[in-house]
């Protein structure tokens, strides 16, 4: 019989934390793949071979009760659009057109048919948004609440596919929409939360924070993008989705593309809502767009002469430069420059002092 | 702030039971498709166009610690494989060839990183075996244990792709490998934990039994049938595996078809030693073989003609016949019909009296 609690001598997995698990699993598989996989773990999604000219791109998440939401202030309807809109968003990521969702769900008896209902209109309602067919899936029962895996494929033309690692020397850094809502909706919420536990009577007023809650509960993956650059002839040389925080994603396609880059404070895309938000919460914005996550829009670099072409385009923000530095640096509203590690930024840092 | 605890006037999920909460699921995102999707939930896998002549084949399956698995007796791995066995075997039944698997796992703190390199290991090894890529992945934690989501994907010609609702009166059904070993593995798993949980210095003696206990730790997946049946010359009229027992499968098989059928008793695949097992157990070998599940063997049906040339074939077992009845039935040693339900066949039903 096994023992697997037996943790004598053993590694935890807290020593190596989620980057360094990824990073052993990556060397594990290695050399573990067929003539048809173009690009495997290290993107958004997986490419592989359908023939010459076509691409299929697919991507999965997965979704633990307690991890990645909260039943208490997530609405089923609203948890629903979000899983598939997450998925999505890795493959508008690659620059490719979603086709198809599978969708596993394992769920504890404390679920109602209703609240599964619930859940499932909000999963048609975001495939009907992204005009994606539900292809297939698992239902199951867990031992303790809700878990959902989503996969998802999309197709795409070899010549329109855009990975992490092209990012050149010169190339201009530029974000869809706005940053740091999801986070502070986040954050109100979380304190909603509270006060209603110690006092169920009292109900929330959300009335003037309705923007950063809804990017939090509800987001929409960029999947409009693909079509507004093609109009616009603009060939991003990479791209990635803002899922983990504007400075882990500026990491991941610096490192992949084996460049630096600046990133200007004064250019980052914030909005009104989400500032006073973050000015209640005695939160810098700043620090909100950089590191708070779950924004789902897209971050991607565009050669000098294709920026020319989204200057002042209202879907599309200019925020940095890319370099030979090797290192990703964020230049303050004082014209200081830190760097950027992958967690993001702290404006109260020693090194910051003077700024 | 949500309620979902509350399940006033609501109505329970075991009501409805699993195969009601998919029906029900089914019904709600029937018409969301698009062109490029030929089948989606309701057989093995689902197909999508990738040209006139090449499908795209794809299966989901989520795995949970306490549901699925159960660590105390499944070494981690055996359970690696075994996660990928499961979902390739989908792609097998679809007659396609399998290619890639994107795999999703969510830990708890009590995992090591040795665990999960031994997780890994038995990943690996499977996918070495079925000659499949690892494309992609996510790695997340979990409030409580462990879960595997995993998807796979095949390729095939549109003229080799196997549904479940192509069977047609007087086809022969066949299965392949042999049936019920699976489920008496389990159950000498299950009452040797019982023991060891009572007196932790019992170590269990699997010595005679090591086969059924490696039908259920370790299966293998019929990767072999699509080139056996090609070098044939034979063409299923429908597939499925034998993942939930034999007559569940029987029953999906006929009601996709809108055909009956019958099985003989006296032709099921039973191994000695799983024959052994239950008696050992006071369990029939049949039941185990008709419900018992967990085999990964394929169930097909073919013509008259194509039977001819796999009689004697020592990987498969012809056991009964299509008919136009819409009933499927069980004909005991005795000689003796009985339908066969959905949830298998009980020996000792009032109505078997006299068998």
């Amino acid at each position: 019989m096994n023992d697997y609690n037996n943790q004598n001598k053993l590694t935890q997995l807290s020593e190596i934390g989620e980057f360094g698990l990824i990073d052993r699993i990556k060397n594990k598989i290695q050399g573990l793949s067929t003539d048809n996989l173009i690009c495997g773990i290290g993107d958004d999604a997986s490419v592989s071979n359908i023939s010459q000219e076509d691409k299929l791109v697919v991507s999965t998440d997965l979704f633990a009760e307690g991890v990645h939401f909260d039943l208490v202030y997530s609405p089923l309807k609203y948890l629903g659009f979000k899983v598939i809109s997450a998925t999505i968003s890795d493959i508008c990521a690659m620059n490719a057109k979603p086709e198809s969702v599978w969708i596993s769900i394992a769920l504890s008896s404390k679920f109602t048919v209703e609240a599964i209902d619930e859940l499932y209109d909000g999963i048609t309602n975001a495939c009907e948004t992204y005009k994606v067919s539900i292809a297939g899936g698992d239902t199951t029962s867990s031992k303790s609440g809700l878990i959902i895996n989503v996969t998802a494929s999309g197709f795409a033309n070899q010549n329109e596919i855009v990975y992490r690692n092209g990012a050149k020397p010169n190339n201009i850094i530029v974000t869809t929409g706005d940053l740091g809502g999801a986070y502070l909706g986040l954050t109100l919420l979380e304190r909603e939360k509270r006060i209603f536990l110690e006092n169920p009577e009292m109900q929330p007023d959300f009335e003037n924070f309705r923007y950063p809650i809804q990017r939090q509960l509800n987001p929409i993956a960029r999947n409009d993008v693909k079509e507004t650059l093609k109009s616009l002839d603009i060939n991003p040389t990479s791209m990635i989705d803002i899922s983990d925080g504007l400075a882990s994603e500026f990491n991941h396609i610096c490192k992949s593309s084996n460049v630096g880059g600046v990133i200007f404070e004064s250019q980052l895309p914030i909005d009104d809502s989400t500032k006073n938000l973050a000015i209640k919460f005695g939160i810098d914005p700043t620090i909100a767009a950089l590191s708070g996550g779950e924004d789902y829009e897209l971050l991607f670099t565009v050669s000098e002469d294709d920026a020319k072409k989204l200057v002042n385009h209202p879907d599309f923000s200019i925020i940095g430069v890319i370099n030979s530095s090797g290192i990703c640096e964020l230049e303050t509203y004082k014209g200081k420059r830190h760097e950027l590690k992958r967690t993001g930024f702290n404006h109260f840092e020693p090194k910051d002092e003077n700024s």
